[in-house]
């Protein structure tokens, strides 16, 4: 039976690095997978995955108003296709999220789906909690804080390393960099 | 380090079970352990945490406004606690899950958090959402649907045994069921 | 697909808790569960699968010659079984482990084996290390040691408290008690 | 508090790959880490682990008489390390996967091993054993059968695709082949 898979973690942890693994690991018994990621500056179309150690593969990008359930059944009727990949799945709406459902319960594909977990104010994006919600199973992809303990928050700093605690969920075009932490450095960061 | 434990599950899984079993461990090795849960009836007070197979042990209940880290720190400052055990932690807030994680880091004390992960519409419980977004690890309490899958979904049924789709989260006092079915059967018992 | 489980732990973690609770679980559905455990004083016959949290049920017990596929298959004989429980399961030979792999793959019926990992000289059980090989999916049943970090290991003790270092793997009809720790406080316990 | 961890899976799953995410998650962070590998050709000294997607690093080599506690000491001694990584750690003997659960809990630095977990008979690696009894948490490295299915067994090919069902556990320099299979498939491909 098919499942809908949720690999969560924070930023910077290496989830493109173990989609990309995993679906080369298809590829190579022969069998084709699809990749879809986030089209950050909202347009569909084709984009890329990569990742930071140096690999990367071609991708259908989603924006907000796409039915991915139906852009997964017609990649489908182009040929057989053993696995679905999503990127960046912190994007997606919950309505979304329902549809890779439909997509594992209906076509029978397996959907693995990564994503973070949390913005930089501790809050679930719309996706996650939608897939935290609906996954059939959920596994962490671990990366490590500073301080050598697992990171499952991330702080956001602007260009002269500050800490920055408001803003929007998704900032896009700016000079902002992401830093992951644990908890208790997280919230000293943060502040009270 | 001590950390934020979520073991979540869908209904009649068993969590009590686990959690009343993980207590014992503790007792049984001379080490106490503090249990909460949610007061259902809006008052506060001495509860009961109980395992349909028929053990149970007594629990300080909380209800929304309680400040939960309050009350770990005043049951710690009355004596050692090797873990604190939390059930029916769907019904927490948000600020109570931040309570909780800030008696993880500060109090240093194991916090392990059980509860349902969505209510009949497939939805978060508040504390479930929060406690996806910040426990430090997750773990599933399984239980299958009638076709012999894992379970993740609930339907609620009146006492006919007829579909409920609509109503409040929380129902009290009244003659409903509930069921625990895969998501496949969920989706058929719901309804498009 | 049907699936060969080993939930391991060490000693008094609760394993037969979590057992009864899962099989509890299948009966509250209408669905039928066969139970099995080793008969530890080499007779074959009717057993019983008990926790020490005070719950039981009667199991049909299995030594070191018996054909488990061909038990497991006499008993879909009569009647549907949706899973099979296998308590005690570190005293299965490598060969019942296959017996076992063959049932979940030919009669397609999943096996839930749950036991010992090490024994009290820090080796598998050969029960153990044949699931530990084979299993589909592992699973750990988790305990503490006095410290309050998880316990691995196990150590034997005399009547008088007294660590054994020695002796068979099994011990029946002793004095001896069994205390489960850390590695760290394990080998602070057998010495260098 | 330092763990020793095993991840383990079957040939081709990529997990070489997940441990050079890994470290470089650390490096990334200006953490140290030390990499160990097998030298296969009996030979220690400098060695590599490469990933089949095309990344690799640097790592020192064991042979089976090695002390990997006085290695990873060594190695402590010239330069603070965050994490150590073992790579093709079924090759370790029981006393050197020991000498590694001593490093974790007296120099206090994590360990990750990642290794194969059973031959193409389906029968542990000595060092997969030691790990599977020893390690304080494992985790399984997925990848899938020819069926889609998930991969955990692996058989070996002659060079005209022929399955070979005997022979030494390590063939080197041969012209053999292995994949990857279930269960179901490695019983059809190696025979009753």
């Amino acid at each position: 039976m098919a499942k809908l898979y949720f690999n969560y973690s924070t930023m910077n942890a290496g989830k493109s690095t173990v989609l990309l693994q995993a679906s080369h690991n298809y590829r190579e018994r022969g069998m084709d997978t699809y990749l879809m990621t986030a089209a950050l500056d909202g347009r569909a179309g084709v984009g890329k995955i990569a990742s930071r150690i140096g690999i990367s593969a071609d991708a259908d990008t989603f924006v907000a108003g796409d039915n991915v359930f139906v852009m997964i059944e017609a990649r489908l009727s182009q040929g057989k296709v053993a696995c679905v990949f999503v990127d960046e799945a912190q994007f997606l709406t919950e309505e979304q999220v329902w549809q890779l459902a439909r997509a594992v319960d209906d076509l029978k594909v397996p959907v693995l789906a990564y994503g973070l977990r949390v913005d930089f104010q501790g809050r679930l994006f719309p996706g996650s909690a939608a897939l935290l919600a609906l996954a059939d199973e959920m596994r962490e992809v671990r990366t490590i804080c500073k301080c050598g303990r697992k990171a499952t928050m991330v702080i956001r700093q602007d260009e002269n390393g500050n800490t920055i605690t408001e803003g929007a969920q998704v900032q896009i075009g700016g000079n902002e960099t992401y830093v992951s932490l644990c908890r208790k450095h997280w919230r000293e960061a943060v502040g009270p």
